[in-house]
């Protein structure tokens, strides 16, 4: 079985019998037919490539979303995503950004650029937190084993979710965390609607997709003080432009769409990947599969 | 019974029967004998004049740390601390500490600062790392609570641990976690010499006193690269003076000393001194009392 995959050092220390490997780079892929894809670092338009290549049967994205291949899919070749690869460290990066927010982390690094030694005594902890975990799936369920042991009260809010209990639990939340897949149904999820219903003083944790939070509606609430802060690690647009508002709100904390990211991933992505294909030669049905038509 | 209390609005609700609270303020106590002192926010100057208040038949520092006031204490005096008033809050102040530099939310916040939407892959989580909680009291036993969900393997050490063990330890650490009281013994104790026997890229958190760290020592550790980074509650000198070398390293992350502070924290104060007050007028020993002649 002949298997495209990225040309990482990592990749390239791959053995599994039975499977022929292939190189492409981030714009550049060899010719020739392929039976399987492992799709990662690609740029748009060689990934709109390899989806075509014939002979195609599989595709394992190696992100957690596949709003970038569903689509594009040719019918009936298997997609797979590997969620597991990157679920922990989300909820790892996730629990650090409400922990160091609670306690004003964010505040005095801005201090200690003025070199201001600033006490303050309004921090907090996670104890007692009301938190509402908005797309509780594998992430959510780690993202809650984490917060547990800090006080935090973790209730969790799917699609099926019935809507006045869905509107209850956002009422009385601390902490909103969006882990929500962007879908026709979940883009501005998060307007000015929804958030004049939350608790004055709540916090937004975005960890999910940028577009789930209408931006201005956002800006708005932080600056009426209605919302306590918010804490992004997704944006819209995305990347953020330098003169973006959202830069220089004080109560905005943000990092660059880097909440899967380690300094071990594509070790961890090479693993992944040895691990799937002896799944796949073995005969077995490895992890991941997505139902066709789903869209996440 | 007569007990000075600081003057604080929660203090001023306390009732307890057969107390009669006398109220101080930083800089100022009403005259007349006191059977017990909560002593809280006095000037050292003040707190001098109270701990030699007349009949004093004992004294509850709200602090955790007691060296102010073990030395300046008439013999016969009983000295309690109030170490379950602070210990959860520095456990969670530590561990969020510890997950915001693994995820570099330091650097991200000063690429916030210039509008910078810079993604890098050198990022960590606390899966696998090695961490040494020196000074493992009850602050030490919640934090490793709250960081082995997140794959931290914690070992604690204490003065009464052998040295050829302590050295091991040390040497093995990506994270090393002061937790130690300022004694004669400890002071100085993170020196050059100890800091080259650290593993190269590891991490020190300092959340006991300043002065077990040797402040040059530690900037030159930082400067060869020895050291990954530091992130400090508490320095030497302290506060730190604004033009001082440590504010403008990168990968040091500062905050003044807030470890234990939290919004509600004079309200828990008042109910700590509450329980306390009943507890002893009820002739039942309360928690917290430090043998004499100890100094943390």
């Amino acid at each position: 079985m002949r298997v495209l995959v990225p040309d990482l050092p990592d990749f390239r220390e791959l053995r599994v019998e039975g499977v022929e490997f292939a190189f492409y780079s981030r714009d550049h892929a060899p010719e020739g037919e392929a039976e399987g894809l492992v799709l990662w670092l690609a740029t748009a338009e060689l990934r709109g490539e390899l989806l075509r290549r014939s002979g195609l049967g599989w595709v394992l994205t190696l992100t957690a979303g596949i709003e970038h291949v569903a689509g594009a899919l040719a019918e009936g070749v298997a997609l797979y995503n590997a969620h597991r690869l990157h679920d922990r460290a989300v909820a790892v990066h996730t629990a650090a950004g409400m922990l160091a927010a609670e306690r004003g982390q964010h505040r005095f690094r801005d201090a200690q650029h003025e070199g201001r030694w600033a006490p303050t005594t309004d921090l907090g902890t996670l104890d007692g937190r009301q938190v509402v975990i908005w797309g509780y799936g594998h992430i959510g369920r780690i993202l809650e084993e984490m917060l547990t042991p800090f006080g935090a009260r973790v209730t969790g809010i799917r699609s099926r979710t019935p809507q006045a209990e869905r509107d209850a639990a956002l009422s009385g939340a601390d902490w909103v965390v969006l882990l929500l897949p962007s879908t026709p149904e979940t883009r501005g999820l998060v307007n000015a609607d929804l958030l004049a219903r939350l608790k004055p003083g709540a916090w937004i944790s975005n960890q999910g997709r940028g577009n789930l939070i209408v931006t201005a509606d956002l800006l708005a609430a932080l600056d009426s003080g209605h919302l306590g802060g918010a804490v992004l690690d997704v944006t819209d647009p995305e990347p953020l432009p330098e003169d973006h508002p959202l830069w220089s709100r004080p109560n905005v904390v943000i990092t660059p769409h880097i909440a899967s990211t380690t300094a071990d991933l594509f070790a961890r992505g090479a693993e992944y990947t040895q691990a799937f294909l002896t799944e796949l030669v073995g005969g077995r049905e490895p992890e991941g599969r997505v139902e066709p038509g789903r869209a996440y």
